[in-house]
């Protein structure tokens, strides 16, 4: 039986060409992007496609009752799998890459250790979690949210999109209303593998990201109610306009965000005047406020201050504000151990990690609640994701399965 | 003859029970408003109202080739009318004041002439312009303009509404393209009695307003191209964040107007973020500035500060700055003589009259062009207008229409 397999490589070409095959489901016409919005035909026609090639490598493949894929390769001992995986659902004009990475690299592990000839102490497991994006279900994350067992199955198959249909039935309808039990198995480990969805490793001329944690999230909606006038025949002393205050506090936002540094983002990505004509004072408007921090704690005073700030400024406009929490997630902080394991992978392949939080979601983050977790992250062309042109050189991601094949090969050694 | 009526007054009520007869065409119901659009039926129905009332009242009532309905009180001496009047059509959510006090004020001044059985030396006309709002057909001001002979009316009637019905089309459908010749006759002087449509009368506790005349208006958009991001992912010093210049331009445009002070009015109405969503930095912004002063240089100087503060934020923040202009008048400055001869005429009635500019535009700007005209204000309840809600007080819609008939009492007397 091997068991130590130091120069054990996967194999790029085999990744590349499911990652192009998996890209034609759903794919967007004259694009190099994908809509497959999770439970759509064209999820189905993915999920379809990534069962069958777990089938070809002969793991046993379970779908659970909210739909999670699971491919386990079994190990020499009993006990929990180390899992890697993520997601194969996109947003309505997303790109490629985004999830179905870390789906096929763990996919591409699998294989690889197969070939080799490998027989591990520990078993593999590679999953495909279910909408993943929040795209057209809400909350996002709902597939590995089950999966730990932080929401009720029951609940989750209620949830409804945009034309009111359910997660159950549409699961029903494409076949993906699975038998195996939620919350599932917990691990022994889990790492993902994911484009940075970012431009930190890109400026830093970075192959790999060693994802230290995510991001803890505070989603604010402002409400600014003025009074709509003339914007010719009403003196600037009359005026109650909430766009002034609107604009102040997007400019606050930036600067407290510069001020504060470190993690710390702010970003007012939506604002919504009513009625939005050139002559008309608003008479009200919408914005988002977005803030991330990797410390809870000096996220929520930096929301607080911008939220003392919009009162301020209202007041001083006689400007009325209603503010209501869109959303609010604590930050993650992944395992020291796996993240120093990462690391270490990464230094021995001829890399300089490049320690990072993550600003976005991923279903990594719901397995931190249930086992020892981290990601690896690779480049993204320009910091773009969610979006067709979204792009990571062949061998940025050939490196990181790379990482991902013996940062799981050592989980799985272990006793 | 009788040519001396120090004593003649208006009939309030037959005024008043006029405006609510013509506020039934179109009227929005559930509301005191109306939805009278330029050469829609609702606008015909209306037409056809006052153009009967004019008849009934045995004046000569002509229709020219753009749709203006003037009816004329032949004077005992030849030479041209004093001539008053406004518009009868509305925006889509407008009021029962706006436009239609002006020429069912000028009606009942002439009724009141004719029942007094005074013989005036100049004629007396009142005039219904055709597409004032602009709200179907741009520009605004249409009828007049092609009366004072601004426009040719052939290029007029080539003017297309959103759905690419022609003015002339229109006006055929609704049986308003009359023969009579435009430009057409230029009057001794022109009148023009309006709701303030802001909040200044209110304000001061005024009932008259005497309009020294219209201020100088500058649109102007900016479109504002930066990076789209992820809010998340992308580091506070790697963005190139459109909202961030377009909010300081905001906070600018309501600081300078306040500095400048006198009648410097500055409106950022309209902001559209693209693709306004809570997690994404925007790609672009799309802004108005609007920018009216009473001194035409002033307001050039203004604009060229807000286009430079402009585009030295949009620099800083490597966002791409397009400008362009919407719209731009000239201020209108009315005739001295005119104005001072409203003032007078209020102070005889026992009113403390207000001088002040307007900050929209009238009719009466369009014939300022060719003959001594003025403007009378009244007030509007919380400066509201172009709104179902618009309001003048009964007592205050009386009295300008007093002030418009000894006004044009004076003006008709004079050889």
């Amino acid at each position: 039986m091997t068991r130590f397999v130091p120069d054990l490589e996967i194999d790029g070409e085999r990744l590349l060409t499911r990652l192009e095959a998996l890209a034609e489901c759903g794919a967007l016409t004259g694009t190099a992007g994908c809509n497959r919005l999770a439970l759509t035909d064209a999820d189905r026609e993915g999920r379809d496609l990534v069962m069958s090639w777990m089938r070809d490598l002969g793991l046993a493949v379970r779908v659970d009752a909210i739909g999670n894929v699971v491919g386990v390769l079994e190990g020499t001992d009993p006990g929990p799998p180390v899992m890697t995986g993520s997601h194969i659902d996109t947003v309505r004009t997303g790109g490629r890459y985004d999830g179905c990475l870390g789906v096929l690299a763990g996919l591409e592990v699998i294989e690889t250790v197969v070939m080799s000839g490998v027989r591990l102490p520990r078993s593999l497991a590679v999953a495909v979690f279910t909408n993943e994006e929040g795209a057209r279900f809400a909350p996002d994350m709902l597939g590995s949210l089950v999966y730990v067992g932080a929401m009720p199955v029951e609940s989750a198959l209620e949830i409804t999109d945009a034309s009111r249909a359910s997660v159950g039935d549409e699961l029903e309808r494409i076949g993906y209303r699975g038998a195996t039990h939620c919350p599932g198995e917990v691990p022994s480990a889990f790492v993902e593998l994911h484009i940075e969805q970012g431009p930190v490793l890109e400026r830093e001329g970075r192959t790999i990201g060693v994802v230290t944690g995510v991001q803890g999230i505070s989603w604010t909606e402002l409400v600014l109610s003025g009074q709509s006038n003339h914007a010719g025949t009403t003196p600037m002393g009359l005026r109650r306009d909430p766009m002034v205050p609107a604009a102040r506090i997007a400019v606050f936002v930036r600067e407290m965000s510069d001020r504060r540094g470190g993690s710390q983002v702010g970003t007012v990505g939506a604002l919504t005047a009513n009625p939005n004509l050139v002559n008309v004072v608003p008479a009200s408007v919408r914005m988002t406020v977005d803030l991330r921090n990797t410390d809870d704690e000096v996220l929520a005073v930096a929301r607080a201050e911008m939220l003392e700030y919009a009162e301020r400024v209202c007041e001083a406009e006689s400007v009325r504000l209603e503010d209501s929490v869109l959303a609010a997630s604590d930050s993650v902080r992944f395992d020291d151990g796996v993240v120093e394991l990462i690391g270490n992978v990464a230094i021995e392949q001829g890399h300089q990690p490049w320690k990072l939080p993550s600003g976005a979601g991923h279903d990594a983050q719901m397995l931190a609640r249930v086992c020892p977790t981290a990601m690896i992250f690779v480049p993204s062309r320009d910091g773009l994701s969610h979006n067709p042109a979204e792009f990571t050189e062949p061998d940025d991601l050939v490196a990181g399965a790379n990482v991902l094949l013996h940062t799981l090969l050592r989980l799985a050694n272990q006793p």
